[in-house]
């Protein structure tokens, strides 16, 4: 029933998602927010900072650090300094691994082609294919192949590190299949490709005008550190909070907006003594999971997947990945829509001195002529003096970064629903409803007058004109009752309000509910405080 | 008393505003918001946007359209398909010209280094100098001349054809003193410089992935406007509004935001029948106006500057600015923060069938071989058809575009003020104070204990979370109250709440209002509906 064939279609033909520059063929990767989507996402974005920026007011806290603490806000810009991102580590590490196929011409990201196995021509052969898992498995019958297919989880654990298992074998006990060849081992040996939109700021366009657009947010958190702390009084433990678009330029965008090349994130930076970090990481895991699931997200499309312990960086103590169901994945298997990291004190450091010594690093760290780390940090002073016990230190850090249009996504595909109602006639129908949570759907409740005379519409129009001023809400007059009805459905509308002949004697309208379908009569001067309490539910 | 470094200065000290990568030594026309200056950007974008979008329920209309019209919303991807660049115009025509100085090695905008003469060693000589008037001023005493200037009016009427104004007269009658020159004569001739940011879209990187970040956010509306009209089942006249982050390289950013390389717009296209849109023009151009009152700033200090009938292109029967009294400019002197301009079917007709024929387009087009223009629309009908009379037509376009980030410095620069207040002692001191319009303002109201004990900061407390729910409110208990209000009153929170001891047996706290100082008792029960009230006059 719910398929994303489906939702890809209702998105275009009601004005949700459109591709970018769709008149001039597309461009891959980038998407734009129709009406009902732009409305839809700034719901998203609205809930996210009022839950945990403006509206934040939580008194109850990890047993460790018991009390309250403040969250503020932040809006940096996408382009920063280039330094930003050689101390971040992201000039140096944040890389794809690409192949070629010589007979396609194609290039592929190196984890797409690798880790399945086909029988080809009666010989076992390693399979390159792109993700999407049906696309395959038809590819796959199509060519008569009997394949057998790693497990997603032992794949996850492949590194770079691991060619040995497929691409090295090419040369010798395993041959590959490219995606799109004919022909066996077309595909080049992989190669590194940074994911960062390269550009140039200013009019001289050197090499050192060299600059990146921003691959995630939280750089701009980090080097405001010290500036907030400065400004704002806030005291450890708070967060600060930041919205906003990045951009990684992936070779192969793909699952609707799932993975785009330009892409808004939510994030927070949670600053904590390092010794209730532990604590901390399991509140903000806990409380990000709460926050999907009092939007509307179901607990069964809804899974909690911590990292492996030799998954995590060393100063790390734990990662988690709150993923969802989407439906153009295969049953059982889940997508990312916010990671939680503990990330210890590694970025305001970096940023403090330069990169950690490599040799208590994890990460490849590119030495200078010196032998020292290339890239230095900006030598300023971000630790954290404690006002009562005068002790000095580095904060801790707890990221919980969610994606904007992910989560959008993930809420599009929940809400919906195939259902059977009845239409105009009163004959049961396929009803296409999207069973959006009232705070995010885009219009709140739609006015209708039951017919286009006697006053009817001037009434409704007069109650449109005083709900307007606090909800986004919508007036028709065309078309017969039911048609209006699914209309608004398909948009996701949880109320319908309408104006028929009682209306004129006792000034009571008929509100209607998307879901329940039930109706029942309300006095006009108690519209907006019904939908007020109806809505912030 | 109110000056454009006093100002900056508060708006670091206080968290509005900070240099972008500021612990790397910034990056030059790049700024980031902090905590206060988030939430006052949040706000003029939400009360844009309410007032504009969501909101808009407008009855009345133009005298030639009666009624009303629909608004709706849009939010487009910063980089776009490089064929909208080629047919809007932007990848041939959207350039600045600049001169490098062969003695300094530093390059400038052409049209910030011409126009001014001074006399230099008994000579008349052409000043180069940079566009910041005292700059130049503190410059030409420095080195002991004469100057005089051109009117500005003068200036800007300067095209770029007249050259022979300035650079040509370089080796003839007129020497040129560049801004941080000795010698005469050091400039080059102006040469053409694009000011898009370009970046690649891709991993294979060749000329075919060049792409750019958008400098206006207009075109992706123009591009989806017929998506939005199969989707939102919308008539003429309507509007499409989009808030987004624009980009435009400028070679010398300066005056805090308001020349920025990275900024955001908020920009209505609105569509309408041609023998319509001389009436819409002033219609958007009134309501725009009436926009920027409506939320504080000062008839003194706003113009309307409609463009000379010689300034406008060929298809446009108007275009006004509306520009603000910004402290760094000089006394009379206004800097734009919004266009409305009048397009005429230039822009729907660009992406529809190409560019318009060169004889009648006073832009210069870029002919191809066949000596035909050598960009081509989409080839895409965008026309319109009106349901009533069956007439086809490429409606004509009002635009008004508003700078997110200038609207968000000229509110800051109305509100500063300097006056006089007693202090905790109840002595007369200067005040500093953001008269910010409430629903502007980043924090609504605090909430203070008048003391730390006698339980008031418990009551306190529960106030601010009844608060918290509905505004962004801020809780203190530190210092005396004397100094609370100060620290409020520099962040322009328009009310501040105190619990004292006639709160412990009565139940009301006093407000105080920021501007006029008046102080007042509220039953706390009463607070959410008084603050209400008072927030959206």
């Amino acid at each position: 029933m719910k398929s994303m064939e489906k939702i890809v279609s209702l998105c275009k033909r009601r004005g949700f998602l459109f591709q970018s520059s769709e008149i001039y063929g597309g461009i891959q990767g980038f998407w734009d927010y129709g009406p009902l989507g732009v409305e839809l996402k700034r719901n998203v974005k609205e809930a996210w900072w009022q839950d945990m920026i403006a509206g934040h007011n939580e008194l109850v806290a990890p047993e460790s650090a018991p009390g309250t603490f403040e969250m503020v806000g932040l809006d940096c810009t996408i382009i920063m300094h280039p330094q930003v991102w050689k101390c971040s580590g992201h000039f140096d590490l944040f890389h794809d691994h690409m192949v070629d196929c010589r007979e396609s011409k194609k290039r592929y990201r190196f984890d797409q082609v690798r880790g399945r196995w086909v029988e080809y021509q009666d010989k076992k052969v390693f399979v390159a294919t792109m993700a999407e898992q049906e696309q395959e498995l038809d590819e796959v019958r199509r060519r008569g192949m009997k394949f057998f297919k790693l497990r997603n989880k032992d794949a996850d654990k492949l590194t770079v590190n691991d060619q040995s298992l497929t691409i090295d074998k090419l040369d010798g006990t395993t041959q590959v299949l490219a995606p799109d060849a004919k022909e066996l081992d077309t595909l080049t040996a992989p190669r590194e490709y940074n994911l960062m939109f390269k550009t140039t700021v200013g009019a001289l366009g050197g090499e050192d005008d060299f600059t990146f657009l921003r691959p995630e947010t939280a750089q701009g958190i980090f080097v405001n550190f010290k500036n907030v702390l400065d400004s704002s009084r806030v005291s450890i433990p708070f967060g600060i909070g930041q919205i906003g678009k990045s951009f990684r330029n992936e070779i192969t965008p793909r699952n609707f907006t799932f993975r785009s090349r330009e892409f808004e994130q939510m994030e927070i930076e949670f600053f904590c003594a390092p010794d209730q970090s532990h604590d901390w990481y399991r509140y903000w895991r806990d409380r990000r999971l709460a926050w999907y699931k009092s939007l509307g997200l179901s607990d069964e499309a809804l899974i909690m997947r911590e990292h492996h312990q030799d998954e995590l960086a060393h100063y790390s103590v734990g990662t988690a990945d709150i993923e969802y169901a989407f439906p153009f994945l295969p049953e059982g298997e889940y997508g990312e829509l916010e990671g939680i990291a503990h990330r210890g004190d590694f970025d305001l450091r970096s940023h403090m001195e330069g990169k950690l010594d490599p040799k208590t690093s994890p990460m490849t760290v590119e030495l200078g002529e010196d032998g020292k780390p290339k890239h230095r940090g900006s030598g300023k002073d971000l630790t954290y003096r404690d006002e009562a016990t005068n002790e000095k230190f580095v904060p801790h850090v707890i990221e919980p970064s969610a994606g904007a249009d992910r989560g959008v996504l993930a809420f599009l595909c929940e809400a919906y629903t195939e259902d059977e109602a009845p239409d105009e006639n009163g004959k049961m129908q396929t009803r296409v409803v999207m069973k959006l949570h009232p705070r995010l759907a885009p219009i709140k409740a739609a006015i209708f007058p039951l017919v286009k005379k006697d006053g009817m519409p001037e009434v409704a129009q007069e109650i449109y004109g005083t709900l307007k001023k606090h909800f986004n809400v919508f007036y028709d007059e065309k078309g017969a009752v039911g048609r209006r009805y699914r209309r608004q459905d398909e948009a996701g509308t949880p109320f319908c309000i309408t104006v028929d002949t009682e209306t004129m004697t006792d000034r009571t309208v008929t509100i209607r509910d998307r879901d329940s379908l039930k109706q029942w009569r309300v006095n006009i001067d108690d519209l907006t405080a019904e939908l007020t309490r109806r809505i912030n539910v």
